[in-house]
């Protein structure tokens, strides 16, 4: 696949099979108090615990081991605010090639110390994504090296598309799907595999207030790319991409815009509730469905925690 | 069975099978982060997402189901420190009988919001095990409920028991299973399972070197009484059981006494690496095996991470 074409349904299920040595099938979590809270079934898709800690590794996989032999030698470059450095870091030494992972300025630390230590070479840059990708460019001229775009290359979507469909196969079936956006790779993945393995249900995205181009460009019919991100949720800070709002548009989804506060009060509760630590850009499926109770009552929800790379508060114990 | 008795191996058996309607099977999680960290293959059973957010479900919810129609209608009754307390309340609740909880000033607030979510009757009493303890039988005589002890009931005992009995049947073989130990409930109750599913494998006890008495109980070979509990862990903040040091020492279970400091920096690398929010008293397991390597070099280690119920610091999220 290049990247100028689309990935299809039936890529989701042979990444499925590429990715089955060496992905995690992660576990589904489930509480009583969330459901009440809620008034609906939800599911919880723990890509958190999946290798690399997200959703990524999927993807990055599902690249690296589709490249033929020659170009694998050369190795593969991205640029990544984080969790896709960190899988592809992570796929590329499965495979045992060379890795480049350009990362901006204001990195989160934890997410810079995974990439470090799966092996990859970190090339920093400022934080503009022209910056990003002139910075790939040469590292790729240099090398050789394929480029592994986090979002828009079709094996990386639908390697993204394989948590979904574990999801609706151990779990199914459910009414709804809801996974966050942001470049689109989980969410158009999820759309592939729902048009494979269950049609019926509905995909909802959780898009951040603070960059909502998604919500935009799908109310406006046409990708809207005025952007400029503020939000806490550092794995969705990013434009959608050309390829993934096209198989959006064409999946009918929806999204539901959600403010940061309601993302840190989701996060508490997952926190809190189901005990895992999650970072906001995954707290934010939950938001969205404690925002829009009407939308979801009595309804078998599916929602993929997308990862849980934070850096953690200082953790202060006394005696209490 | 009554509190005089030893629970036995075909005991546990019988609890797992009169727990099953009620209680979850819990996942269990494996890092490779860990693994090498450790030196060893460690597979967590994850009791902190067990009902009620402690292993302590299974225990209650088999004590409670175990009772006959006369004397379940008048409900039952415990002093705990927050665990068990939620547990049987969760448990009662299973069965529609009335359940009161006698907590100890001091007790957390994340433990008591949950017993009272559960609808128990919540009577406070001053820290003491005397008080706790006159302040039970008190509710006792006038309510006619039956008490359930937090660890020496045998049927509790033999409830608590279930989990490693699942770790064993699911994940299984092990070369040692690694336990929190305080009142021993969870301990003696895990000797059973081994003594049934698993003979050959160790028992090694994690204990707090501010609430050490078990250690030195096996060491003397016989209880210690002399106890001024001093440590983080308040879950474990409690001096063993006669009936649970008579099977722990028939056992022949080791116990690794761990300080605080290693404790909560096991319980940091549980929450950054395995993604699970776990309470002192669960982390002490990973500190005991990190504690000491040697033991464990090379090992097959199931470790049992016993509960979640910590009150979260504040989280401060800026846009990192």
């Amino acid at each position: 696949m290049s990247d100028s074409l689309l990935p299809r349904a039936d890529d989701v299920l042979a990444a499925a099979a590429r990715i089955a040595p060496h992905a995690s099938v992660t576990p589904v979590l489930r509480s009583r108090t969330l459901d009440a809270l809620a008034g609906a079934r939800l599911a919880f898709k723990a890509e958190h615990l999946q290798r690399g800690g997200a959703f990524k590794f999927r993807g990055a996989c599902n690249a690296v081991w589709s490249l033929d032999a020659d170009h694998a030698s050369a190795g593969v470059v991205t640029h990544s605010s984080g969790n896709h450095g960190a899988a592809l870091a992570l796929a590329a030494r499965t495979r045992g090639i060379p890795c480049h992972v350009v990362v901006p300025e204001g990195a989160v630390a934890a997410k810079l110390a995974n990439i470090a230590r799966h092996g990859a070479t970190l090339w920093r840059c400022p934080a503009t994504i022209a910056d990003r990708e002139a910075t790939c460019a040469k590292v790729q001229a240099d090398t050789g090296a394929t480029l592994v775009h986090p979002y828009t290359n079709p094996a990386v979507m639908a390697g993204q598309g394989t948590a979904a469909l574990e999801l609706l196969h151990s779990e199914g079936p459910f009414d709804v799907l809801v996974v966050p956006v942001g470049g689109g790779g989980l969410a158009s993945g999820t759309a592939l595999a729902l048009q494979h393995a269950s049609p019926g249900t509905r995909l909802v995205l959780a898009e951040p207030a603070g960059a909502d181009d998604t919500a935009r460009s799908l109310a406006a019919g046409k990708r809207q790319e005025a952007f400029t991100p503020d939000t806490i949720c550092d794995g969705l800070r990013t434009l959608i991409g050309a390829p993934n709002f096209a198989l959006l548009q064409s999946a009918g989804a929806e999204v539901i815009v959600v403010d940061d506060a309601a993302t840190v009060a989701a996060m508490r509760l997952l926190w809190d509730v189901l005990k895992q630590v999650v970072e906001p850009s995954s707290a934010i499926v939950l938001a969205a469905v404690l925002a829009q109770p009407a939308r979801f009552a009595g309804l078998r929800v599916g929602l993929v925690l997308s990862g849980g790379n934070v850096d953690l508060p200082a953790l202060r114990w006394g005696a209490s």
